[in-house]
């Protein structure tokens, strides 16, 4: 395992020497930086900070695409051939994984690279599972970092693929340029199961397995997932929200799918919204892990940790008022913060 | 002004006095107790949490009814009718207002009572515009508030109106049992304005000014909008939201609302719905208080004042890593103590 190599820090590799390598594209270099981000030790920690620090921006802005939809949906095999036709005009390309609800990497989702098969051999892909979540800013956070890494590594096209759980989808949506939803027909039976609110989040909905006798019905599903469409506001300022139908088994409609992203990315880098949304979503990530980071030294604090269960109960069983308890507990943790 | 009363401590009305007086059903006491809620000094406040605190809950839980739609929809129409309805079969109705935006009461709201000129004239029904933000928590904590104070005064049916401002909705359906949104005719354009989400957190769509020439509009847009629901996930478990249409001006259709209402309550009283999205608020109220707060006590610190500006110019240029800054904040913030 590489990672053992960097639990014993005389043989580490020095940042310069990683950034280079990275920058060069070397695959070897990335996955040891992307360990490096993983890690949940503070030590690690600063050496993967040094990493980004020192990384620079890539001459072409990649292309981060964020791809969700129910288990069965098909996002495997959609992966694998969208990937390859990628793969196939020349780019090279990233797949991630986002899974909030892994507390250890279990590799769930893309641990198992036979998943896809044909990408996984690829020599332009590159196949990352879910990290695990930790204490220094969690999956969100690698994530994050994992892209910037890939850019620097010089990957053109970075799919973060997340399965429906938690907020996985709108975590997704907060770090990606474009948001693919993958549907099935069956459009009423299966957004009465989608959770609240997903509907409003994708670029494109695309209703997978539009082939032989299924046929017919991905066409009534693309057209009622239109009509709702119709009613509801798209994500991006400046796009219309569209369903259309492809099967990825079949490699049917992929093209038309990289069409539709092609021009995604022109209109918006035309009118503005791609900076802007980059630039947004960097400092709402700032924002989001200093009260992340905020709220985890408050519940984590020994002293807080020893109040809490009375004051929920005194709360719930009306002894005690909401704002005068938390004015009691936010002084108590001001008072002692030191000592966390 | 009574509010000047408060002001000179020597003439205050002591706490037990005040909630006897309230749990009377004066209203004088339970203006005076909503008017120490709203205050935004830390002695008021003090005082204002040992009435909640003394206050009992009422034997009969009160209806709490969220209502919000776009300006020109009605809303003060529909309340003014919909309140003089419940007073009419015995109810004492409450109305009070959210709105996040407003920094200073300007009574933008619902100031003007005259919006509601007959149930502002009933003896049953209790109208008060919508509170100022400050330091202690905000507009979402004294709304909060203001409807435990008015539930123990005895009012029956406590009326929260909100405008599409900000979050406004979503605040208000985090503190009801029942949500209620008006509509116009013309779903698809009002749709297009809506913000996102909104569609589905109502237990109830009504279109109103279902009246007149009008009225096939108003079926038209009742239809459109039972479509969407259908492919909407309810809000509310075990409750299937509908569109039904009324006209507030020539009280048509009220009695209807009125029924769904009772229905709503009936069904989730018995599937224990009720009882756990109760207690399940006032749960998150304790945790949002709380993360508010001590974001309030981070920000508003003058050694994170002075530093957020650098830390936000250097990420955004690229200069610094977002994680490694904020380990940085925070650390700053947690050594820094008794400061706050």
């Amino acid at each position: 395992m590489r990672y053992k190599k960097y639990n014993r820090r005389k043989q580490e590799i020095p940042v310069d020497d990683l950034v280079s390598r990275l920058q060069g594209g070397e695959r070897v270099a990335l996955a040891q930086a992307i360990t490096l981000v993983e890690s949940n030790s503070e030590y690690h920690f600063e050496k993967a900070q040094d990493i980004l620090q020192s990384i620079t921006n890539p001459a072409n802005p990649s292309v981060r695409i964020g791809i969700t939809g129910v288990p069965g949906v098909g996002k495997s095999t959609f992966i694998d051939t969208f990937g390859m036709y990628l793969c196939e005009k020349g780019l090279k390309v990233a797949v991630l994984a986002v899974d909030p609800s892994s507390q250890v990497s279990k590799g769930s989702i893309l641990g198992d690279k036979t998943r896809m098969e044909r990408l996984a051999r690829h020599k332009q892909a590159f196949i990352r599972p879910s990290p695990s979540s930790g204490t220094l800013g969690g999956v969100n956070r690698k994530t994050r970092e994992t892209i910037l890494l890939c850019e620097a590594a010089g990957f053109d096209v970075i799919l973060i693929e997340t399965v429906g759980v938690g907020q996985g989808e709108f975590v997704v949506r907060s770090m990606v340029d474009f948001f693919l939803l993958l549907v099935l027909t069956g459009a009423g039976d299966e957004l009465q199961t989608m959770k609240k609110g997903i509907m409003e989040l994708p670029d494109l909905i695309v209703v997978n397995k539009a082939d032989g006798d299924n046929l017919n019905k991905a066409i009534k599903a693309e057209h009622e997932y239109n009509t709702i469409l119709h009613f509801l506001k798209p994500y991006t300022e400046g796009w219309t929200t569209k369903a259309m139908r492809a099967s990825a088994l079949k490699e049917i409609g992929i093209e038309e799918i990289w069409k539709t992203v092609e021009r995604f990315f022109s209109t918006t880098k035309e009118n503005g919204v791609f900076s802007n949304r980059r630039m947004q979503q960097k400092k709402d990530w700032l924002y989001d892990m200093i009260k992340e980071q905020l709220a985890y030294q408050f519940f984590h604090h020994p002293l807080i940790k020893e109040k809490i269960p009375f004051i929920e109960k005194g709360v719930l069983d009306g002894e005690k008022t909401v704002a005068n308890s938390v004015e009691q507990l936010i002084a108590a943790f001001m008072n002692a913060k030191g000592l966390g």
